[in-house]
């Protein structure tokens, strides 16, 4: 499938067309972004990582019955997946206090929670990616509550999906950040799956093994990532 | 009935026992604090207006069938009360973006909502009363799931009771924050419904008649009290 022309370079991703409109390629790159942009960096390795990673997840998740945009993986940073009408939420899963819902509720870091918290983020980098709500999400249009209603339940089935998974290799899913699409009137789960967008906590050391280390200057990023892929495939 | 001892003193009322421990007294300050107490001040007046005020609309609203914890007013500055276990949930309708709305969606302030938007604030001053959605709530075990579904409702009713009877008075009901709690097992609308607690504005002119007066230094913050209950009593 042909490389065609770039549509648009995000912070962690370029996506190109193909010769099949319903179809995208996905770059991923190495940089690395944080706190909306303020800090930046470059993660050697993490394009390829992040590549393998997702294709795992998706693959996986298709397996178990969500409907994924991934199609293949076509080289070390490039995937192909269904062109989406990206809705833009960010749409977060937690089963851990960490970062941002610690802060927010004056929860220590490492507690866990009842049960999963699902939140929603605008995803704006010109407001900063604030918290919003249902009513916000209908009445600045971005979905329809019969469209957030889907995306709310599979973002929960993917979560227990991947939190046994995880769990299996020694790996804590503390939590996560899914984006969704349309396709032909389906919502189809987007972006990608990787320790970018995932905390990623060793379930015994609670060492964290995910873009945490890149934020909080930790040292050993690249490592964390290749872990994490180690235990996926070891 | 007496004035027992003073249970609580907030940024805006005192709360005192009376004979009857189901009843409590409010005593309704001068005191004005804005941007979770950085700005403070006096307005003076406020404290009759707005006991004045809240219980006027309280009589309307349970005249319209809204459980509230209002029982009668007995001084310039006092009201009787259900005693209430607080449910320290915020509850913010809006009808107009303004204020924190306005700045969380990129919207310009006066931006009229296709429908109203219903927003949760958990009420901590050490956390700035940040923004949580029904899962943070019911993560914290601040109100049931039920609990928060009466509490919705009903902040919507009390929204198309209140919007109504203000656009006779020539005012606009931009926005307005309650806070609900529980008294034998029922939840009944609390604490107070008045210029600190609501954006009021004149529907023609536009012109602010509310706390927003003096958050923002624009002067005539007792007038414009002072207006708002004219134009309820006139
Ligand atoms: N299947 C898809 N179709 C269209 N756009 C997608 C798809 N999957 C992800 N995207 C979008 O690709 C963009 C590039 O990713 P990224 O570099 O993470 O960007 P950003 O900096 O906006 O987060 C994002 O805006 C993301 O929403
Ligand atoms: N019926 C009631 N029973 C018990 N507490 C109440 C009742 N109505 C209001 N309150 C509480 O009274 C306190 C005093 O009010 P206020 O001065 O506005 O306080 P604050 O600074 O906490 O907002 C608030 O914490 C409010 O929740
Ligand atoms: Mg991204
Ligand atoms: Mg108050």
């Amino acid at each position: 499938m042909q490389k065609g022309e770039m549509l648009y370079e995000g912070k962690a991703k370029k996506i190109f067309r193909t010769g099949d409109p319903g179809v995208y390629l996905v770059e991923y790159k190495d940089d690395a972004t944080a706190f909306n942009g303020l800090k930046k960096g470059t993660i050697s390795g993490k394009g390829e990582l992040n590549n393998k990673i997702s294709a795992h997840f998706f693959r996986l998740l298709e397996h178990r019955g969500i409907a994924t945009h991934f199609l293949e993986q076509v080289g070390e940073r490039e995937m192909l997946v269904r062109a989406l009408e990206i809705i833009p939420v960010e749409v977060v899963v937690r089963n851990i206090a960490a970062g941002s819902l610690a802060k927010r509720l004056g929860l220590a870091e490492g507690t866990a929670l009842p049960r999963p918290v699902v939140e929603y983020y605008y995803k704006s980098d010109e407001l900063g990616d604030p918290l919003i709500n249902d009513d916000h999400i209908a009445v600045l249009g971005l979905a329809s509550a019969e469209e957030m209603n889907v995306i709310r339940k599979t973002a929960l089935v993917v979560n227990e999906i991947l939190r046994e998974y995880l769990s299996e290799r020694n790996l804590e899913l503390v939590d996560f950040k899914l984006e969704f699409g349309r396709s032909d009137g389906e919502i189809l789960l987007g972006d990608e799956i990787s320790p970018d967008t995932c905390r990623f906590w060793d379930a015994q050391t609670k060492e964290k093994l995910d873009k945490d280390r890149f934020r909080r200057d930790l040292g050993g990023v690249e490592e964390a990532y290749q872990e994490v892929w180690r235990r996926l495939v070891g």
